[in-house]
């Protein structure tokens, strides 16, 4: 593996002129020392760090870049767009376009607002939600990541305890819990907030029991609540429809972001009829929420979407990836916990309380070419073929035999950092 | 003039599939009923809507694209690094330029943080504020607008108490009244938040008090509170470093969008080496914060902001179009309130309290091909040239002609249903 000279010196660079360098969730502060920091270059299935190495990536961009990299097809409708009308003094009619798009591939939305944060989805949920209402307790999963506006940010640091206020949290997928939850907001739910799916850091991923999620339905239509979906990190990785879709529930409001426009700027919040008064009630506005391009380009992403068998690519692939994973740690010894939907793979080691192997794992993968990440979720990308699993594969098989060797015990520096940060929070 | 009538088949569309049609402040609702919702084409100066009709746009998309529409020097560099590196898996080299290049351009600026919607960067603000101080109460100028997050929006639907809660409001340019705000605000001040020049809707124009903006910054350090400046609007419109650095007064905090991408996607925060501690404790991200082909926009636009007299000229030209429409108006008998910089205009009538002249008047423009608002502010676009005010004043000359045989009275009923809205909220 060649030095990351380049790396480095542009850490130094960030160091100086941004806070504590780079900030987010992109900053690799609690990765494994030899993940590179900047990259120069993404196209298909591959990244491209600074120092000019090549991995097979298995982020694409923390979500959003389903269809691979610089994909050509969505990139055209940008540009073309781009040349045409990106931030006019108004929208184009792809604002109305989009808008249909999505409320016909959505089976719960009648209508759609867009914006450009995850973020921005999400807190417009909560306000629509509380408009509809007249109430303000959002009941929410412990743990579950919406975005890092003050009254969701993972780390309280600058924020009031007004921000966070009217918030009760339940044990995703635990009906008495939710129920309990509930309960406990008596007569001021304005709305229960729900990932599609478990996907929260650290650890092992759940799909949603069926039960919980119709259960969270029916808390709703008791109270007169609202029932937000946030898929902004799963949307249309999981189903060509909302992905509650697949339990047979259907959300009041959903958000979205991520794949929707394959790296592209920008996000959603969907509604139905129900919550349509309440969303054209609410002031909520940004300069660049309405141009042009990115939904040329999300328009391009969605064709993709309905048109292609990207869906089954990523499933086949992410179940090829897991068997392969499984069978390759068998044979040195180790046992993994492959949780989640195979197209959003996290893969962590059994018996690795501290991520001492997992870190040393994904270290052994990074220098063979390969992006993985030691406790965030993954997303397959449909630029991937067989070829790169098999790739991975490889790289895993030579990674199994040197962690064998190196059997490491010790914490990671990295996480013993990141838990004093958890425990100060 | 032709019909609307591809707009107006779009604004039903758009009513069926967006909550209430176009939301926020791209909407028409409130404009001339003559005003079209949607765009086709931008071009330099120039703007046409989707039946065709081309106008010299004073709104610039509501400020960002500074060096006009489909910038091709600016969207050059954009398309450029879409190619090669846009939303990854971690930032480009391009974060680091970018913030070594901002922190070169304004003085009080020791780093830079990234995000998509001036609202973010406000919000960031806010929170590096209180993080530094432990406090939680922001002093902030009566009116202004400071976003659309659930602490800033001016319509507090949807809203709960606690996102609203510790803002004392002053009056801008009001020593007494900024001094009064500081004492009730006692030991709690966090940050004194203002606009760099009074750009409220509906009202005239006013640049800072120096004695004003001294005292600002004077309180703040008394109290070791943070002064913010909120130069999202306004910032490089009305000078090459940040827009308080005309009254000599350097903020803490500067938070910039609009201008700083000709239009792209992006925002920043930028602050001292005081702030830079609480700025790397707190906790916000984005999914597309880091994307490189923004930036690589921006460091585009920075160079011509460096290297081109667009700030001379968008002056000069404003100055023509001052000039030029008050004696237009005058021929006439009409007197006008042109407020603010001239770069960033607003054009009101004298005797017009319920906009009824305004209102005729733009309507009027635009008929002939001008796109003026009638209570915002609005940009110059250093693609404008003189024949361009030259055409506006021939417009503007016909409008008065109009209006002086019209002699409107009665409030719009725009303004009257506004009028309402406010009231009730």
């Amino acid at each position: 593996m060649t030095d990351a000279i380049l790396d480095a010196a542009l850490r130094q660079r960030a160091e100086a002129v941004m806070p504590g360098g780079i900030y987010g969730h992109q900053s690799v502060r609690f990765l494994p020392s030899a993940y590179p920091q900047f990259f120069s270059k993404g196209e298909g299935a591959y990244l491209w760090d600074v120092d000019g190495r090549k991995y097979v990536d298995y982020l694409c961009g923390y979500g959003p870049t389903l269809f691979g990299y610089a994909n050509e097809t969505i990139d055209r409708a940008y540009t073309d767009q781009l040349k045409t009308g990106e931030c006019l003094t108004g929208p184009t009619a792809l604002a109305v376009e989009l808008a249909e798009t999505l409320t016909r591939m959505v089976s719960h939305a009648d209508w759609a607002m867009f914006c450009k944060n995850g973020s921005d989805a999400n807190t417009m949920a909560t306000m629509v939600a509380r408009k509809h209402t007249g109430r303000h307790t959002l009941v929410i999963a412990k743990g579950a990541y919406h975005g890092a506006a003050p009254w969701s940010t993972p780390f309280p640091y600058g924020t009031t305890p007004g921000d966070r206020a009217h918030q009760i949290f339940y044990e995703y997928n635990d009906v008495e819990s939710l129920e309990a939850a509930v309960r406990e907001a008596g007569d001021d739910l304005a709305a229960i907030l729900a990932s599609p799916i478990k996907h929260d850091a650290f650890i092992d991923q759940e799909l949603p029991n069926p039960d919980y999620a119709r259960r969270a339905r029916e808390l709703c239509d008791e109270k007169g609540a609202l029932l937000i979906v946030d898929d902004v990190r799963a949307g249309f990785r999981l189903a060509r429809d909302c992905s509650w879709s697949l339990v047979g529930v259907e959300p009041d409001l959903s958000c979205w972001g991520k794949a929707i426009a394959n790296g592209h700027s920008l996000s959603a919040l969907l509604g139905n009829d129900k919550a349509r008064y309440a969303a054209a009630s609410i002031y909520v506005t940004g300069s660049y929420w309405l141009s042009g391009a990115a939904m040329a380009a999300s328009l391009a992403t969605l064709a993709l979407i309905r048109d292609t068998n990207y869906l089954e690519e990523t499933q086949r692939l992410g179940g090829l990836l897991r068997q392969g994973l499984d069978a390759a740690a068998g044979r040195y010894g180790f046992g993994l916990r492959q949780t989640g939907p195979a197209e959003m793979p996290l893969i962590m080691f059994q018996d690795d309380p501290y991520l001492a192997k997992g870190y040393s794992w994904v270290s052994n993968m990074l220098a063979q070419g390969v992006y993985m990440h030691p406790w965030h979720n993954m997303f397959m990308s449909a630029s991937m073929t067989d070829a790169d699993i098999d790739f991975t594969l490889a790289a895993a098989e030579e990674s199994f035999k040197a962690l064998a060797k190196e059997n490491p015990q010790a914490p990671p520096p990295q996480i013993v950092a990141l838990n004093e940060i958890l425990h100060a929070a």
